[in-house]
């Protein structure tokens, strides 16, 4: 069975976003001073073929783990979806 | 009222993903086979204080527009929350 995994990996909340600070800036700039804070990570999609929801979610979990999160400041989740 | 726009930005499935295709080579020689495909974006989290649900999509528009994503190569959702 094949499944998307859709990973967003994010900062921890006590961690300074200095790129999210930057774009904020610029976003007050060209006016939008409504803008309150910009935080920015990564968004994966990843395509699993496995026999079960369950082994997907256990190698998407790994591969956040070992590879795409650095999990000592970033946090992540996984949302699956079935394709076919 | 606060307003959470949550963003995705990812290329256009037409645009091939270098980088997506080199964390997938990395996928592999960590044993994970079953990784069909790796596709990469950003995803943005910005906190929008505006008067209507309308007027912070309006918001979240624009600025995906003029500066979060580029539109001739990269395609954006957005997802409203409401804060408080």
């Amino acid at each position: 069975m094949a499944y998307k995994a859709k990973i967003r990996v994010t900062l921890r909340p006590s961690i300074l976003d200095v790129q999210g600070k930057a774009v904020q800036h610029a976003l007050d700039n060209l006016g939008y001073s409504t803008v309150d804070s910009v935080r920015i990570g990564k968004y994966i999609e990843v395509m699993i073929d496995e026999d079960s929801l369950d082994d997907a979610r256990r190698i998407g979990d790994e591969i956040c783990r070992k590879l795409l999160a650095n999990t000592v400041m970033e946090d992540y989740s996984i949302e699956l979806e079935t394709i076919k």
